[in-house]
């Protein structure tokens, strides 16, 4: 038995010997993107929309694509990932993230151009059916972020101290709130409903245009609920009839309640429900599993 | 003759041979902060200020400051590294980066506490007298950087993405406006003069407070000088009668050309020079060294 590998430059390597030199511009400045993805059955969801958005965001840092960006070659990676770690069947995610390289500390790129770094990992993944069942809570705070939250970069500091302070309040997830309005979760899109609208921020420079964000979205318009990509005021949030948060991880995750404002009747809202259910059909569809409803929204 | 070393938590290592965990959320989140020192003749100026920020920066990140945060304890390391590259004599830098440490990835804090990684190394230093003697170039940029500027984390993306930017228009630096004003440079803070006044950006969230700017504003005032810290506006830089940059490897640099604007005279200015001077006297003074005044300013 292999055990867990990490991919890293070209090699999988048993995942505690994958190690990366001092002077990696990821370490010394967050000068790199990442992406997840939601595998079900050994099969990324969305693999080719991540593929984009990473490629976006390599082109906006200027840093070449390497092989890994395509298609062919990250399923190739995945798969073998996946198989050393038994992770064929069931739900896992993949990490994969690239930096521009090692190279003496400049802020400048470096004047010989170096080799990107390729890091990727497969877990196990355990979707938080319980806390869906029930709904989740969460805090509002100021987004401090930087203005181009449109890239996914491993700039995340803001985002780790939004969610650790969430956490300690016993909430699951940080809500940003910029000149009054939501941009979004620390890692999640926020959706809410009024008078069976859907309202979420546009994909503008303040938001990461996450995947499961666009896919909801169709599958709103598809299920015939108007979908109107405007900000919801921060002094609105305690007024929606429904709140929910979408992600890779996350699905479609019902809020119940925000600071210290009860949503909607204080339980998960019919259109969330709604939502979680298509979506997670079309999560079975690719990993070509069948879930009993029970698991799905008790 | 055992070569360059790094210091990578508790251990010296020949510099090649350090490396760090994939997990290290440093490389994941840039989770962590760093310090800079100038060094001459084997001292380290401003050893105290750098590490009271750098436990600025460790207690707004909420990481428990390592011993290396200790004066004594950072002096014993330095000295070991600068030994190691023989640069007891002359001029050095030493870099410092404090991460959380490795863990799974999570964007809350690891709940099982981590040891945070420490790391450092000691480089050769070479004052930029040839540019500082004709005086530099710089561009102005907007300010898309997240409003926690004042802690020096290792979120430096729009920096390096600003500063490459100035490097291909031939220019030293690039300076950010946000709001319609001068905050700082991508890795310098930004002094002008106007009527004898020096004017800079208040030591606020929008600014990492430097050090040497610090240092120069205390030099300015003990020579009779007056310094407004309130911003510059954007479109007054063409107006000034002199700029400067200010910071640990910069010194004081005189900026002779903003984007198509030319300070002054296009030549240095006398306040400028007579800062260099004095601030190079306070260096050299640590270093226990003399030097003709030809390198200083020609």
């Amino acid at each position: 038995v292999p055990g867990p590998l990490a991919y890293l430059n070209g090699e999988f390597l048993p995942r505690s010997s994958a190690t990366l030199s001092v002077e990696d511009r990821g370490f010394v400045f967050g000068d790199g993107v990442y992406e997840v993805w939601r595998v079900l059955g050994g099969q990324p969801f969305e693999l080719d929309a991540h593929l984009a958005r990473l490629k976006f965001g390599l082109g906006e840092l200027r840093i070449t694509p390497p092989d890994i960006a395509e298609s062919d070659m990250f399923s190739n990676v995945a798969k073998r990932l996946l198989g050393a770690s038994s992770l064929e069947t069931g739900e896992a995610t993949i990490y994969l993230e690239i930096t521009r390289g090692a190279a003496p500390r400049t802020h400048q790129f470096p004047l010989t151009p170096t080799r990107p770094t390729v890091f990727a990992v497969a877990n196990r993944f355990e979707p938080p059916e319980p806390l869906r069942a029930r709904g989740a809570r969460a805090i509002t705070m100021p987004d401090v972020r930087w203005l181009r939250c449109d890239i996914k970069t491993i700039q995340l500091l803001p985002n780790v101290l939004a969610k650790q302070t969430a956490v300690e309040q016993g909430a699951t997830e940080a809500i940003f709130i910029r000149d009054g309005v939501v941009t979004e979760g620390s890692h999640t899109n926020l959706f809410g409903v009024e008078r069976g609208v859907i309202r979420t921020h546009p994909a503008n420079n303040l938001i990461l245009g996450g995947v499961t964000r666009s896919v909801v979205i169709d599958i709103a318009r598809s299920l015939g609920i108007e979908v109107d990509e405007t900000p919801i005021a921060g002094d609105r949030i305690g007024g929606l009839d429904e709140a929910f948060l979408v992600g890779t991880t996350t699905d479609v995750m019902p809020l119940v309640r925000v600071d210290e404002h009860t949503v909607g009747s204080g339980a998960p809202g019919p259109i969330a429900k709604q939502l979680q259910l298509a979506l997670r059909e079309r999560l079975d569809a690719i990993g070509g599993e069948r879930r009993s409803p029970a698991t799905i929204a008790s």
